[in-house]
């Protein structure tokens, strides 16, 4: 635990799936390095405890949810969302105290399923990253996507904070005047750190495109990140007819939530909400289908390259990159990250000693 | 060697292959985490090899059975049944001392290959564990069937002989009434282990309905396990009309045979006799299917998630799993082997210091 | 790099590719442990840098050339055939010294492109081991062919400088009274090494049989390997009336060239020219087809299987294999190769003390 402390953040939520992975049967799931199982009770709560049975080790996604708890299909051990054994159907049904294995808070909300793999008591669903136009049918329609990615997440957050690569990796987006056309703008707040991008006055081009209907051939576009640690990513791309204020406009807000599945390899949850078209269906099947293959075919082979020349290191700055201008904000949240593990380390340290 | 003593059972028979599967070309496996060549020689004996020519490390399981003899495919020397060079078809022709390989005793028995890693002095076929029923074909029909299994061969002993497992992992035998309605026996002789499992007055369930002629919806029902050192284990499976005499019915004697193949895979060699329908291949063939697709999707995908879950450790107990009730018999299996490895390494140590 | 020094010869030419294997599109190939991507500039020539780049260690084979330089993939930077960094994009425009990558020599010849990969000053195409055949369309027309080995290149070596194998491995090449049919001669000349193997008056057999004309049904054989360091081969294979001189029967000149990718896989090249029917494309494919697939169903199995047996061992020497009277060439190479990867070691030692 202590060694785990020191390489990942573990008070705080992570994304573990997408709603619509977790349907009635258990999901096993490596997340922050440990076997876990995600499941949905009888009664709609989430469970995620050790996806290993303390009898014989037996993963407990090949069992069964019975009722509120989840059952081994082994030999029929029964353990309840803390990771208690609440039932040994053997000899003297006694259950040894060893039999209880580790739970985690858990969570469903705005389309994804989180954990927070630290102090249980210390876990507040307020604390999640807020992804309102996930939860606003009204207004928005969102579309999601899982990626699995065999790279250190930070891979995946130095991409996302530094979008200066959509003029190389991604031609569907690329801009007439390449990076010169932007202004950027950099930042921290609190916790957080921001990078934002305008291409005032620009052709149109990217997924805007797909819902525009004025007639005007030039547009102002924007696409701001913000990451929140530890890699819980907003995107606010969107587009307006020159001059106009963003909410008038094609708003097209994502999320991108990456979290470690190893060192070396990560899950990378990801939905694109729109505010055109949001009872169109096969705009959705449109939009879904394009964002996937944008990244899986763009971004994640790029990212999983890196980590292969990368060999076996998970920090990057460890290697003494060259940094650019555009990699400000990534560095900016990688140093932070890496306090706050500091931090939470040096705390559980005084814990144990008192 | 003196590591592989310790982490193996020399003086031994295992279980090498299936008969079936010993052509008229010599066949690589790795037992014991060691490469060797099983061939049949032109008189029909059964020699074992180490697969590795002491020319050019080429593998003698690519080369040729010449009359007695296993000719080298790279380079053409030629090995007897004892890993002895016996020919050099180059330059001088002659045979330098450390051409010699290493050699096996090695016989076919029971519709198996069997092979003796240890000193070849104390090889004596008469020890191998009987299958009587694998060689009575007036009385009894078997079928065969192996199964590659990359988890410790200990784990796949526990499954044997912890039977309880059926009531979960096998719903085509799991019986009304659970592991409650079974009356367990377990115990010690000599060097075996036994897990005795009597349901009497059941309903018809398991492999025994398939066979069954009378109109009697209930039935007396065995199922009888017998560990031997290594891995060699007889299953008395079985049911009668209620208080019958067990030879009176449905007999369904199995061999369940495994060796380890390095530390964290194994060979699994199983065979299944009736004495119902013995002259009808259709009937051989549906059993033979049913007990491999049994094996291969419910109890191999467990072992090998179990093995996942243990990582890189081979000894379960070292990992201070829970142990319940029906584990009594596994446990007594693993500290007996243990203490016959232990013997055998500290006699070895003897012998060498003399 | 010392390291390296030690384990490869570094200034050496070794051959990276086939021309053909080269497009407009970068390659990425690991050549001596190293990731390193082969392209064609605008102009023509040939580069070679490391395929990672100094920025966020992106494989340079996902970009493009551009001109002269090759394009990062990922954010812009742009790198000249030494590996100098010549572009940045981004923000001030600003290369920092440490912006720069490794580049190596690289040329183009005999149908393969071919890289120098120690010092740069050391580096003459005049010292690459000579393929006429290759580049003499008048008189002879050569095709080509690609493996990859997973096994040290120096089993290859051994594979072609000891071409009694072909007894045992090649039944299409096997001749009546084996081994002892042949007259052999070993010898050092210089750097190189040679295996001369003379088969006078023998019956019809191997490649030169599809293009033989005469009623004889006899002939004088030859197959002559000679062995530069480090892995570079000519072959020449040929088959003439008995008593007549070599350049007026079927003449099969061959290239083996053997790269090290790690220390435990290796690309190997390979060329067989002809001088006969040397318009006839069909016959150029059905030659090309049998030599591929020769080596690749015949040798590249039983090395891969050699190097299994070896397990994380590369100098077969260690493992004190017996030695036979037709490896005395193959053992010579090894020890030659070693000892000028000494000296450059010690030569390298020398100046870094200086």
């Amino acid at each position: 635990m202590t060694d785990q402390q020191q390489r990942f953040l573990r008070n705080a939520w992570y994304a573990a799936a997408l709603s619509t992975e977790l349907t009635d049967k258990p999901l096993a799931r490596r997340l922050l390095d440990e076997p876990m199982v995600l499941y949905r009770t009888a009664s709609g709560k989430i469970g995620c405890v050790t996806n290993r049975c303390s009898h014989r080790f037996a993963p407990l996604s090949l069992g069964k949810v019975k009722g509120e708890h989840l059952e081994c299909g082994y030999h029929g051990l029964q353990f309840d969302g803390t990771g208690a054994c609440v039932l040994n159907p053997h000899g003297n049904k006694q259950i040894a105290s060893n039999a209880h294995i580790a739970g985690w808070p858990a969570v469903e909300r705005y389309g994804f399923i989180w954990i927070w793999p630290g102090e249980a008591a210390k876990a507040d669903p307020a604390a999640i990253t807020p992804y309102p136009f996930n939860a606003d049918p009204q207004n928005f329609t969102p579309v999601y996507g899982y990626l699995h990615v065999k790279g250190n997440y930070q891979l995946v957050t130095d991409n996302l904070l530094d979008l200066s690569h959509v003029e190389w990796l991604h031609p569907m987006f690329a801009q007439s005047g390449g990076v010169d056309a932007h202004k950027t703008e950099y930042g921290v707040e609190g916790r957080s750190v921001f990078a934002r991008r305008a291409k005032p006055n620009v052709e149109l081009q990217g997924l805007a495109r797909l819902y525009w209907t004025s007639p005007s051939k030039r547009f102002d576009a924007r696409s701001n990140m913000v990451w929140h640690a530890p890699a819980n990513m907003v995107f606010d791309l969107g587009a307006t007819e020159c001059g106009a204020a963003p909410e008038e406009g094609v708003c097209l807000p994502n999320a991108h939530l990456v979290t470690p599945e190893t060192e070396f390899s990560s899950h990378y949850f990801w939905s694109v909400a729109r505010n055109r078209q949001i009872d169109d269906d096969a705009a959705s099947a449109k939009l879904q289908g394009i964002a996937q293959r944008i990244f899986s075919t763009e971004d994640v082979p790029m990212i999983e390259a890196q980590q292969v020349n990368m060999g076996a290191v998970t920090d990057l700055m460890s290697l003494k990159p060259v940094s650019l201008e555009p990699d400000i904000p990534a560095v900016r949240a990688r140093r932070m990250l890496s306090e706050m593990i500091r931090e939470e380390a040096a705390g559980a340290g005084r814990a144990a000693a008192e």
